[in-house]
């Protein structure tokens, strides 16, 4: 089934308009995850409709948040998020770090007691559009092995930098920390596609190429992904106050309880370079890159976004293509709270 | 032979004093350098000696330079570091950030026209020991391969985070953006220890284990590393109006100098938290991640820098190892500036 983006948003926003969410908040949510269903990152698409009503229902995400600045400097806020949805912290969050570097040059917020942050892209993307180099990161539940460890110790912990670019949308670069990402795993396991080896173990522990069995990603390049991952922990939960991976692991109440925090940064570029002359050094960057001598393995060598920004042009003409299991999942929503289908 | 710290640390800042640096600047630059040895990198230690004073030889690496803010804001700064030894301009650099960060929450400090960066984890623990969360990166010359490309397109470009702790020295995390280092291949060469497959190309670049052959790294994760990598160029080198990759592959007059440019953000933590308890949550996350069911083919759990800890404890007790061939080119050095060896 092929949903039009406009649908698929209107649909989104009803739902969370039902749920108690702001006009304007309702609104944020329903273009974030519709921007990840375009751009081919389903994980953190409409799929996670249903979750997100769920962590309203166990009251780990507020639908109606009063998110206030705890700090302010010249160049940085901190913003307790009083459990607002992923893409409205993150957003105000971003706009935030974009106010700030705009009169100090960098301007940083970081973003306390959120929930799911989505696709990070969006965010740095934003700030990329008002001239950024716009960075993001998030911290969340434990979900990736550490290295060294037969357990899920860091979260697959994603960073994402993006920058203006001349000739087309900014350069968005998004990746998460493990070898392979949680949703991923999940497809697998319904797919029964392989897992390659050296990606994740198995909820016990134990290295798995099985993907019925297959849970835990296995952090990129070893130390390196999950060292990565514990100094983004490191960065938001602790530097906010809000730890998230001892409190969860050592199964305290408040870690029992979904909650995620974040970083965005945003550079001014105009204070340093010329705007003009940078995007058109971005394009010649990525234009001589694209040059190299191919992998014959390869069909083209592609740049940070590419895949998702071509996806998206044509998925804006074509529509969305829903998996029948979340038309399903996404009827039930439709017909619990009365809400009209795509 | 084993050497004391301070016999190396005696003789490279005699060498580079010979070499027409300022007593400060030869004094950092040793520092720098037997901070890695210490540690146990040895690829980014005293055995660069030579190779810094050849690019003095080649105009690359100024050694009186005039380091001056070129753009200044309430939180930030542009140095202009006029080809400085990367360890003076990276040093200036977090300074900087330092400065900025304890008037404005944050602060950056680009860093541009420096040369070899060095150990970027000297930098972030300078930032950490004044009570900040520290960033840094640096953007050098094509020496990796980009994902689907068969030639060097971007560069290792390192990433380091640190932050402070309770108990012990500053948590230091340092990677690299490639499977391995340029440094652990010419080391393959020399000793003819076997290269995983995976890792690298050889100069015609063709996919290699052959440690005679190998040459150029493959990136961390494919498209990850080397979209890390291509991003830490455009905030670093573009950001300072400086591009180093496109104008090496180009191989224009400019792109035949060594050069390199850096980014250093410190985040003032007792802005946003109580710094003793800021500490104590990193050692309880440390803690807790080191007693995770530990996987039978690793000795230990261990923390990003943990290693290097140890290593830089009992190397400040027995010496530095230093392997005959450095000890001879490092004698030829000391013969023909006539300083004494250590």
């Amino acid at each position: 089934m092929s949903v039009s983006a406009e649908a698929l948003r209107r649909f989104v926003k009803d739902v969370f308009l039902r749920a108690g969410l702001s006009d304007a908040h309702a609104a944020i949510v329903a273009d974030v995850l519709v921007w990840a269903d375009l751009r081919g990152v389903e994980t953190h698409g409409v799929t996670r409709v249903p979750r997100y009503l769920g962590m309203i229902a166990a009251g780990d995400l507020n639908p109606a948040p009063a998110i206030s600045v705890r700090t302010e400097t010249a160049a940085s806020v901190l913003l307790d998020t009083d459990r607002a949805a992923g893409p409205v912290a993150m957003t105000a969050g971003m706009e935030w770090a974009v106010r700030k570097a705009r009169e100090a040059g960098v301007g940083l917020a970081l973003v306390r007691g959120t929930t799911h942050t989505a696709a990070l892209g969006y965010y740095t993307l934003l700030g990329a559009r008002q001239g950024m180099a716009a960075i993001a990161m998030s911290g969340s539940i434990p979900n990736m092995a550490y290295h060294g460890a037969r357990a899920a110790g860091v979260s697959t912990s994603p960073l994402s930098i993006a920058v203006p670019r001349g000739d087309t949308a900014p350069l968005v670069f998004d990746m998460g920390t493990g070898v392979i990402s949680v949703g991923k795993l999940r497809q697998a396991s319904k797919t029964g596609s392989a897992i390659p080896a050296g990606s994740a173990l198995d909820a016990s522990g134990n290295p798995t190429t099985d993907p019925r069995a297959a849970q835990i990603p296995l952090p990129l390049g070893g130390p390196k992904g999950s060292g990565l991952a514990l100094m983004i922990e490191c960065v938001t939960s602790l530097l906010v106050g809000n730890a998230i991976l001892a409190e969860t692991l050592a199964a305290t109440p408040a870690g029992r309880h979904h909650k995620n925090n974040g970083l965005t940064l945003a550079i001014d570029i105009a204070r340093f370079a010329d705007p003009t002359a940078f995007a058109g050094e971005v394009d010649r960057l990525v234009r001589t890159l694209k040059a190299l001598p191919r992998d014959p393995e390869v069909d083209e060598i592609l740049a940070p976004g590419e895949r998702g920004d071509r996806m998206a042009e044509e998925r804006s003409r074509t529509g969305v293509p829903i998996p029948r299991a979340t038309v399903d999942e996404l009827a039930r929503v439709a017909e619990r709270l009365g809400v009209a289908m795509f």
